[in-house]
Parts: structure tokens; C-alpha cells; sequence
């Protein structure tokens, strides 16, 4: 049956239209079957990035759409109608990309995110966590000592950093383990989480920014523990943990001058790396947190 | 000048007293000197218990006075009137105890503590952290799953079991600089954060309980990071993370029917273990995770 709502085919004008088909073939008894045969074929897969509007998450968007001329990629974003850059991509990319509004502070935004991916294209076979804090002036400043640290700061991090990326997990794992690896040439969905190499507490020399680098170890072990119950159920999900680098961001600008000459990326170069990774995913990476070059990095 | 204010001295009837005389020699210039050898000398110390109501800190608080014939506790909880164990304390110990509000949620009154620590006593030699949540029937269950997973539980264990102690080192780590080793058998004062074995990253094999592992993760993280900056500048504070083991409390007794035999630990016997590790405590274990047995835990 998958091949009738393959969005390669030629009759389907948009996905939407293919969900209409899968919807009324469920609805017929045709398409009920839970076995891994009946995976939504996306041809080129579904990916979500989460955090697209800019920065890292609107290069993944980019390099997703670009490299993989049949894949489809929800971005998600707070304010869709700011979002210049996922407004200009969506000019040359059309019915492939699609701008859904999610903030991860609002559940609410996130539960109607997995709803309209559900409706639109029934399963997902890539989620990339991406939105991220560090600072935003007058409101978050990175600490540089014990006495600068704020209950404000370390809870705003906490809640976007580490809560955001597990509620956007648990919304989009039905989604993520309809779609496995079904239509791109993984065996597996891949969750992968943007975190950070000062997220390390086995790595940590320096000190300072704590409520930083809290919330990314508690990514970290947010992520490690989802992907040990996926694990432990077989779902053909593998969570991962990023390292980009640091990239020439927003996030990053304000602290690139101490930054060693040549380890400052671009967001192509960072992003290039990284989807290399997650292409590469297998079963056996699940629950691993990976440095741009591939170097798994300590706890 | 450090004789004349011990808490030893017999013509001394309380250390508020002692406080008014060193309070008096820092006006007349007599005992302004920072040099280590003007630290307040408590013979015996000066410990605090954060969170000392009942379970782990109540027995901490018990040891600590029975133990030590000669030092001071500091037991903090938050409602002083309803803490009848802390009381019967109080009657025993008399001058010995003195019994502080303390709310960890509420940073004011973290203030207030350390206000009231520095008039009483000026300095600290321990502040032991062990307050700390897991289960509240109808607020907070321990997640079995992803699925259950609900942001009003995530940030409510963050806030207690990570933002907590580290708002407290805040207020504290003047005290701690100010009172070091001195009156103890130590080179340095100790802050001795309760973490959990299940925080740790590298030994998550089970999954679940994902709002308290990823508090006890950032707890680590936060721990270790301030254990860089005071080790850096020489402070004679040393920051250690302890695992009690499962003991019997309050906090465990929902979950206490899969402990195996011989493998839940008595009040006693687990704070025992973890007093021997804090008066053993040398500026090279600054920034460690350590179990009741003296092993060290894998981040």
C-alpha cells in the first residue's frame, strides 16, 4: 500500500493530498497494519528541525533541503512570521519545506506541532533539536563566578534547554517511531539534541557559566535516558547528542574573541559535519554524545 | 586573638556572646587581619545542615552533635515549628543547635541564614546540602516513562534538588572562606552536596525517574563547577558530591520494595559512612562524586 502515498509518485500534487489518501485508506482498514512494512514511505524522509529561524537550525533546514532533493523538512519556530530567512527558503523550496510555529517554553505549541505533523505526513524519520540559550541581554548573562549566579537564570536555561528538547521528544516519539528509517537509507529515526561541550562535566577545566552548562548536562542525561528505554523497547529510534563546535552564531558572538584561530566555524561547515553524523546513525550510536568530528566526548 | 573567642572558653555562655566580642575586636581593628590564621577558631567547627527536618539531614545534624563534643550545627528546614525531631534536638544539645529557617525555593531566606550564620558565628567549616525531592503524591511521581514525562515535575526537582544547594553555596561560600579547616581536623572547609547514584550519565542502564536524575545530573555539573573556580583561587573550600546509597527514609520508602537484600542502608549506618568521607576530605578531592563507600562515581 506505501507505494500509493509515496510523495515521489508523480500523481500527488502536494503530501497533504497523500495524507487525505493514507487517511481515507485507515479509515477503509487498508493502511491499519503496525507492522514495520507499513511505515509512511516518505521518499527522502521527513525531518523536523526544531529552533529554525536561525543559526545552526536554519542551516540544517538549508543543508536537509539542498542535499537531499526528495526530503521533506518541517522547521519550527516561534514566530513564523518573522522568520525571514525559513520565509525565503520556502520560496525556493516550496511544498518540501513547511513552517510550523513552536515554542518550546509552551507545550501547547509543541503537542499542535506533533498534531499537524501527524495530519500532514503521518510519521517523522528525523527530529533535530536545535533552539538554544546562552545569554539575552538584561535578562540571562553567561555567570563568570558563583556570586553573579541568579535562580532566574539557571531556571530559564533549564526550561529551554533541557525541558524543551524532552517535552519536544515526547510529543514527536509516536511520529519518530512510525517513520524509522523508512525512506531514507538509515535503518532508524534519529533524535539528535544540540548540546554543548561545556555541557561535560568530566570535561569541565574552566568553571563559569553554570546555568549553561547545567541545563546541557541535564540534556545530556535527559537524552541518555530516553534512548535507553527506546533501546530497551527496540523502537527503531536512536537518540544523539551534538557538539557543533563553536559556530559563528547569534549565540556565539558575544564570546568568539578568546576563540582559538581556526576553531571558529561557519554554520556550513558545523552543520556539514553534523548531518554527516547523524546520516551515519545506527543502532549501536544510541545514547552517544558526539563532537562535530565524530570524537564521542566524556560525561 | 582567636583564643579569646573560642567557643571552648568557659567564661563564654553562648557564641552569640563570642560573636559581640569579635565583632567588637574587627571595630577596634584587633582581629580584621585576613590572614588564614585569623579565622574565627570554633574549636569543633561550625557545620550546617541544609534540609535537617527529618531522613538524611536530620541524622546528619544528630551525628554531627553527638560525634563531636565540642562543634556547632547550624540545621536549617523550612518550617522550624513543625520540625519535632530537630526540637527534641535542641533540648539535648542545647547551645550546641541552633535550629534556622531555610527554604530553598525562596532565595531570601537563603539570605537570611547566611546573615544570620555570619552574626552568630562569622564563619563556616561545613555546609552538607541534603534536601532534596523525588516524589510528592498528586505534584511530583518519578516518570516511568517518556510519555509521563510533565514539565511542572521536570523544573520543580531542578529547582529544589539543583538550584537549591547552588543558591545556598552562593550565600554560604563567604562563610566557608572565612572558617576553612579551623576548630576541625580538615586543612578546609567542605561543602558536601547529596547527589544520587541515578545522576550519573555513564551509569544510567534503567532509564525513568527523569526529572530526579536530571536534577542530581545538573547538581554534578554545578558542583564540580563551582569546586573549578574555588580550587582555582586557592579558597580552602573543597566541593564533594556523596551518593548515600538507598536508605531508609521518607524520600525511598515508596520505592524500597526492589532494593535487594542487605542493600538498604539505615540512617546510621549510610551517614556514617558519608561523615567519615567529609572529615577524611583533602583539597585533591575537590570536584568529586563519591559513594558511601569511598568509590568514586562515573559522571
Amino acid at each position: 500500500m506505501n507505494t500509493l502515498v509515496k510523495s515521489g509518485g508523480a500523481w500527488l500534487v502536494s503530501p497533504s493530498l497523500a495524507v487525505v489518501a493514507l487517511r481515507k485508506m485507515r479509515v477503509s482498514g487498508l493502511a491499519t497494519s503496525s507492522s514495520s512494512s507499513s511505515f509512511p514511505n516518505w521518499e527522502g524522509g521527513v525531518s523536523m528541525v526544531q529552533g529554525a529561524s536561525r543559526g545552526i537550525g536554519l542551516e540544517f533546514v538549508r543543508q536537509l533541503l539542498e542535499n537531499n532533493k526528495k526530503g521533506y523538512v518541517v522547521a519550527t519556530c516561534r514566530n513564523p512570521k518573522e522568520a525571514t530567512s525559513l520565509s525565503d527558503l520556502k520560496n525556493r523550496f516550496s511544498e518540501r519545506l513547511f513552517i510550523q510555529k513552536l515554542d518550546v517554553t509552551d507545550e501547547t505549541t509543541i503537542e499542535e506541532s506533533a498534531e499537524s505533523v501527524r495530519e500532514r505526513y503521518g510519521s517523522l524519520n528525523l527530529l533535530i533539536n536545535a533552539a538554544g540559550i546562552l545569554s539575552i541581554p538584561g535578562v540571562l548573562q553567561p555567570e563568570t563566578t558563583l556570586n553573579k549566579v541568579e535562580k532566574s537564570s539557571l531556571m530559564l536555561a533549564y526550561e529551554v534547554n533541557a525541558v524543551g528538547p524532552i517535552l519536544t521528544m515526547k510529543h514527536m516519539w509516536p511520529l519518530l517511531k512510525a517513520g524509522g528509517g523508512s525512506g531514507t537509507d538509515r535503518e532508524v529515526a534519529v533524535v539528535a539534541n544540540l548540546s554543548a561541550r561545556v555541557g561535560s562535566i568530566g570535561d569541565n577545566r574552566l568553571g563559569g557559566w553554570h546555568s549553561y552548562r547545567a541545563s546541557k548536562t541535564a540534556l545530556n542525561q535527559l537524552t541518555k535516558n530516553v534512548s535507553v528505554e527506546l533501546g530497551r523497547r527496540k523502537d527503531p529510534v536512536v537518540c544523539i547528542l551534538l557538539h557543533p563546535g563553536t559556530v559563528d552564531t547569534d549565540l556565539s558572538r558575544p564570546f568568539q574573541k578568546n576563540v582559538p584561530e581556526g576553531k571558529l566555524f561557519t554554520r556550513e561547515y558545523s552543520v556539514q559535519k553534523l548531518l554527516h553524523i547523524i546520516s551515519n546513525a545506527k543502532k549501536q550510536d544510541n545514547g552517544k554524545f558526539f563532537a562535530w568530528d565524530g570524537q564521542e566526548i566524556p560525561w
